[in-house]
């Protein structure tokens, strides 16, 4: 089992040190601390398990550290500051596990772009030692690169000259996007594999500054210095990030706040977010003083894991099935702390952002995700986010036989509509009614109701309203329907589905880029037997089917 | 060998109707007359040779009808209006073939929106009998889609379910992004075999409008009439398509105005575009009784076939290399016609509309593009768009030895930054300069300057400028690279780099769609042995690999 839980007290591959407003991220590759047997992390390569560490550090940089302004990447290794992703490791690994690990790490490099902008904490990278493949991959998600100018650093993309892949890790949408590198002069960057180094660098635009080695360390230290300066974060008192707690079986995985079951004829997870017990403080240094247990946070941290969990260790459950349990009038409480300090306070800011990005997550996962709106759910604000996010949601109209619950209802928040944009950029339900932009309105228009089954069609809030009779039938052959199709098929279909509307960077990172790494993945030419992925270490040349498609 | 020329005379598949406004364009598919054997196109199913003709039928429509304002797709098969991809065909295909082709295909549909958005001959799909996968996503690339409402005929996208495929054709971004249907609605009807019909398909906006059976002709009828009143086509004479003459031999093809030669040891082809003979004609009338053979559109012409030519005759040769020899004066009195009646004359404007469809035939081509400015070229205005079209530009400072030759200047015009957009919806200038704004300002103050290799370096138009000393080795050194480097990661990389900055419609099929479903292509469940296109029609049911990646 990967496990996605980590602290700093058991990192392997990564130092981090305070100084003032300044943290410092310090590469150091333990060799021999794989996640899997069959290869070594020679000279600051990784693997999944150094880019969890790397995860975990930068949300505990977010939520631990409100003194924290600026954040400086650097690297233990002086010949080699990262050399990538572990080659060794791609030619053992299954495809399955390069998509997975490709993708987790975009996501953390998108978080350190988000922690940059959103949470003003900023990213920079002290380049001193080579930086290759994914290692300049790193670099290009922070905002502002230095390199040392000593004649042996550079930054490259070899994955091309030398592995006949590409630098997917965001690198070649990053060159053009972001840093705005010339298309011709980033054709030839990611031809030379040993890189460019010193004032071309930066002529370029492949890096911002260039330094002597004596004056590096100064240097880097300024311009940290400069961007924290800039930064509106308050120091203080941070929250520790305590592990939610956690028990995994055979059949199930609980939190304290999901439950998820696993139906294995249907290849379904069925995944039950519980609704807060207590009402929500009612000031901000009571969400303080809560700090972990804070509803909102305690259940981002869990749905996170859980989603980390579910697509690394259990990649044959095709489906899942989301609900929730609880009050309305208790989500809502948290609800309305979430946008009434979610500007105002850096804890809030941050807790808000983490279900941004948690909910980003499930956009890209790779996995049908369906969600059912049962009597006594609480999809409300934040959390009816969700039902924006699936690719179907079902809600039953009225009660079931029997039952003397109430029928259920959704209810809307201000969130819904701005706090929490898709990648894309725009809201899930600008996105989901792009062609009806006055639905959008019209739903605003009930923020705060209980809408039940007929409002929510009527509002085009949901897929289908089928009611007791029709209801287990439908839902049982939906994910019956969706356990018969190609796993493969469904993946590009949700990929292509899921993002109407602009493309931004991190779109394209997910869809075009990933979609084409993925696609070389499949290829005889990287992972076929005389593949340069396989043969790559052995001193054997690869022999290419020269054919173009 | 593959050939891309044709004309009515020959179709196997089409018919062409005409009615004063309005033409008829039916599909009415001969299931024996297949571009390879193994299959038999049934029920109105096509191939790439199906396609061709469809290509070559929306050309003439533009160029031989300037009367033709509103143009009916229609079907001469009542029950099945068009089955879409033949699967056995797709099954026996390779897969370049098969990426080739819907490479192809779209190009196709996106020059049906090219023609209803920007010559004003407006496209409607008229559908009577089931329009399934690729038969509904060729009635996605109309403006108005009418369906009969005969508790029969239906429109579906029945990749998914069936052949563990995408509707890769643009169907699932035309589904979201132009016709906006939600994407959940879109999630189901993706997965519905027999697909959706009457009222349903309008109110999930898959069709524009449904019509009883005994209304439908008129309706049809009175719906091209109304779109065909706000056209401004003019009618009068067009010109008519006579095919350039071409000669192929084992290393060479040739046309009037390109020669290619093959460097097979390199992979490479050069190709050399001469610039015209003579001046340009100097009034409308003039370019009109040229017709075919004004300097522009036979270029173009040339141009297209020798890119269809070489992307499904030479796969292997994987570098283009490409060169103009000619007068910047004659190729500038064309150009200055293109810019003077580009908007005013109806074949001027149909003659630029070909050489940006053109242009982004060579953007979206999976070859490395290269392009050498030596002295005697003629990069000038719309023929100097190919450097900015190019992976890589080189220009000789000075002149070879010996020589006594003017060194090579270049000279932009005004269709260099308006009027020859890219698939991004932005100029190559634009895209090129998205670092540098302030870059296109500078190059558009040079407008009409000769350029030499020094002001063309500093203003960032080329890649280099080597001179007689490097020149032969830097671009054989060049060469050689690529021809050493995996063809698939090359692929990859120039389809990421190419397209920078905003993303549309038209990007998304080519980038995010296209590289999903070429992912696919090679995913056993699709093609494997036990793979749903391989197993179609055998009776066998596919057995799917179930992990999700």
């Amino acid at each position: 089992m990967i496990d996605f839980q980590t602290s700093p007290d058991r990192y392997r591959h990564w130092k981090l040190a305070f100084d003032g407003a300044v943290a410092t991220l310090t590469m150091d590759v333990d060799p021999t601390s794989t996640l899997a047997p069959g290869y070594e992390l020679k000279m600051n390569s990784y693997d999944l398990g150094v880019d969890i560490e790397l995860y975990d550090a930068i949300q505990r940089l977010r939520f631990e550290h409100p003194e924290v302004r600026a954040v400086v990447i650097a690297s233990a290794n002086p010949k080699i500051f990262c050399a990538g992703a572990n080659i060794k490791m791609l030619g053992v690994s299954s495809h399955g596990h390069k998509v997975n690990f490709c993708k987790f790490t975009n996501e953390t490099r998108n978080s350190i772009e988000d922690a940059t902008a959103n949470s003003q904490q900023k990213y920079l990278c002290a380049v001193s030692g080579t930086a290759a493949g994914g290692g300049y991959e790193l670099a290009l998600a922070t905002d502002y690169i230095m390199m040392v100018d000593d004649g042996n650093t550079a930054v490259s993309l070899p994955e091309v000259p030398l592995l006949a892949v590409l630098p997917g890790t965001g690198g070649l949408t990053r060159v053009v996007d972001k840093r705005k590198v010339r298309r011709d002069l980033a054709d030839i960057f990611c031809s030379i594999e040993e890189g460019v180094k010193g004032k071309r660098a930066v002529e370029w635009r492949l890096v911002d500054e260039v330094v002597p080695s004596s004056s590096f360390k100064d240097a880097v230290k300024a311009r940290a210095a400069v961007m924290a300066a800039t930064s509106d974060r308050p120091g203080g008192k941070g929250v520790t990030l305590t592990h939610p707690a956690r028990a995994i079986s055979a059949d199930a995985v609980s939190y304290p706040h999901i439950e998820i079951t696993f139906d294995r004829d249907n290849r379904a997870a069925n995944i039950t977010l519980k609704g807060p017990q207590t009402a929500a403080p009612t000031d901000v240094a009571a969400i303080h003083a809560q700090g972990v247990d804070f509803y909102p946070l305690a259940l981002a941290r869990e749905l996170d894991d859980a989603i980390l969990h579910l697509r690394a260790n259990e990649t044959s459950v095709a489906t899942w099935v989301i609900r929730t349990e609880g009050s309305h009038d208790l989500v809502a409480g948290y609800d309305a702390l979430l946008q009434k300090f979610g500007t105002s306070d850096w804890l809030v800011r941050e807790i808000l952002l983490y279900w941004k990005r948690t909910c980003k997550r499930l956009d890209v996962t790779s996995r049908t995700l369906f969600a059912l709106v049962e009597p006594g759910s609480c999809f409300s604000g934040f959390m009816a986010e969700i039902l924006f996010a699936v690719d179907r949601s079902y809600m039953l109209d009225g009660t079931f036989e029997g039952s003397d619950a109430q029928p259920a209802t959704i209810r809307l928040s201000g969130l819904n509509f701005d706090g929490l944009p898709m990648g894309n950029g725009i809201s899930r339900l600008a996105t989901r009614f792009l062609g009806e932009p006055d639905s959008v309105a019209k739903a605003k228009d009930e923020i705060g109701k209980d809408l039940d089954a007929a409002a929510c069609a009527a509002l085009g809030l949901v897929t289908g309203t089928p009611d007791d009779i029709d209801w287990e039938d439908e839902i049982r052959l939906m994910i019956e329907e969706r356990a018969a199709f190609s796993p493969d098929s469904l993946t590009g279909m949700e990929a292509n589905l899921r993002f109407a509307g602009p493309e931004t960077m991190e779109t394209k990172i997910f869809g075009r880029l990933t979609a084409w790494q993925n696609w070389i993945f499949q290829r005889p030419n990287a992972v076929g037997e005389q593949g340069a992925l396989k043969l790559y270490g052995t001193g054997k040349r690869a022999a290419y089917n020269q054919e173009r498609v």
